[in-house]
């Protein structure tokens, strides 16, 4: 490596001061954080492979983006607020104007949400980056995937699908530019960290869409001990979506994209009404999309009928 | 894969009931966790990648034991008690009975120590295993690298070096028998734990000897803004080690020889005596290597005599 890990590490990810409740950041054997007092620790780690999390050559603001985003969506889909992160980072060589870049994608992205990089890994190998990220929630507030209950309505944030079609944009087309808001979104997907957080209290079930929104509705399903019924003409598609898809391929991307870090998520019935929703739909849009029921396993009607979908969350690398 | 992420999950990860302070574990998108009262939160994350830092082809209960033990050991470097850890697999197939040898390994050690697995991730990659490890330390009592003062007296617990020539003897000898005491070592090392938990209060510093004793009592003189005298001539040597390598390169393992997860500390002036000592040696052994002063930098004594000795980490795979 042109940079030793210490100097990289220096260089890059030091930057004492910044954080709450960070007594000892980077540089020690460990960090040392303080939990406000009343708060529940939340934990998620999620692990990103270059050639099938995202593209080889990818930007890499994209890749640091990423790399947090998937964890922040998971403290998003527990109602949780971030506060700290953790980069194990396994890369081939330390190219500086590589590591420059993902670090402002990164940084970048923890700053807006308030979350402080308090330690990490780096080593050689091939390109695969582990982010873990903790957070806090009020005790009994967690959004968990196993409180849906029958009679619930079922909703989800925002415009599934863009991520996925972003993506095949980008292999249809290596040239696609950045500016295009499909290939944007996959590139850089927001956390619903403010919807999660409005959910506090109000959803029975929650869980961000990272594999599919039909395959996710059904683990939400089989986690809750409940059924659901999937109403295709309400999966919302986007503008930007419906201008550069057929109808069939749509919906193929809104059931089977993942990486969008949209919320699902359920809600009382007549919770969907009032000031409330309001509020939540104010932060991304929120659409109700089926409704849950006894029994098991998700159905998916058309026009009111039932209608069989191929199962199989889409494969970004198939 | 054979089997798919959600099962393999199931099967080989997910324990329920396991571990105190965990609300929700495995299977949700974070888990949730609930830290002692009057506690702070220690978090440390490491990477090991095959091929680096162990032998492509190494046994799975030691890779296992390996990615939780560098971790633990961090912890055991800040006096920590370990609580929690979540594992990022990323792996080019799931096979059942390496998963199984694995899982053995990885909650084996993890059962020792009283640690809950609680969350993780599996993806499809190369053979990338990165975990986070949670613990707990009272305020205050947190052991750090920065706080060795001129005067204080210089320890490293254990038998630093035994790992290294284990390293060595394996690939000199790809038939090693894992009975060998230095192989056995090198795949199934212990974290200290319990001699961190004793220097709680006591040492001024201390820090696990990842990269080798010289390399890493550098950045510990580094963190405190000292220096350090290292007698070659007090250097521990283990009866194993010196029945298998001439003087010379027992000495260059225990200088240089990574991965032992040995701690180095550093104590008062007078507190190397009595009964509390007596406690810190029973656990590892304790030896005093030298002594800290001002100034900077590290300087090696043989003989009462200033030597030099070549800097860098002893490479595993150079």
């Amino acid at each position: 490596m042109s940079l030793g890990e210490f100097d990289l590490i220096e260089r890059y990810f030091n930057r004492p001061g910044r954080g709450e409740g960070v007594l000892l950041g980077v540089g020690d054997d460990a960090a040392l954080l303080e939990l406000p007092p009343g708060q529940c620790l939340v934990a998620a780690t999620d692990t990103l492979v270059e050639g099938r999390h995202f593209p080889r050559g990818a930007p890499p603001e994209s890749i640091g983006h990423q790399c947090l985003a998937v964890n922040l969506s998971d403290l998003a889909a527990m109602g949780a607020d971030p506060a700290w992160a953790l980069l194990s980072l396994c890369m081939p060589e330390a190219r500086e104007d590589w590591l420059e870049r993902f670090a402002t994608g990164l940084l970048g992205l923890a700053d807006r949400h308030g979350v402080a990089l308090v330690g990490g890994d780096t080593v050689r190998g091939p390109l695969v980056l582990s982010v873990t990220a903790l957070g806090m929630v009020p005790p009994g507030e967690a959004l968990g995937r196993s409180g849906a209950r029958p009679g619930d309505e079922l909703f989800v944030s925002g415009w599934p699908g863009e991520s996925a079609a972003g993506l095949e944009l980008l292999q249809r087309e290596p040239g696609s530019v950045e500016s295009d808001p499909l290939v944007r979104r996959f590139l850089f997907p927001e956390p619903r960290l403010a919807l999660g957080r409005a959910l506090r209290g109000i959803a029975t079930a929650a869980m961000d869409v990272s594999d599919g929104l039909l395959g996710d509705l059904e683990k939400l399903c089989h986690a809750s001990g409940v059924s659901a019924k999937l109403e295709l003409d309400r999966l919302p598609v986007s503008p930007p979506l419906a201008a550069r898809f057929p109808p069939d391929e749509t919906e193929r991307f809104v059931l089977h994209g993942g990486d969008d870090y949209e919320l699902l998520f359920t809600l009382p019935p007549g919770a969907a009404s009032g000031a409330q929703m309001r509020r939540l739909a104010a932060s991304c849009g929120v659409h109700r999309i089926g409704s849950i029921g006894d029994g098991r396993g998700v159905s998916c009607l058309r026009g009111g009928e039932s209608v069989s979908i191929a199962r199989g969350g889409y494969d970004h690398f198939a």
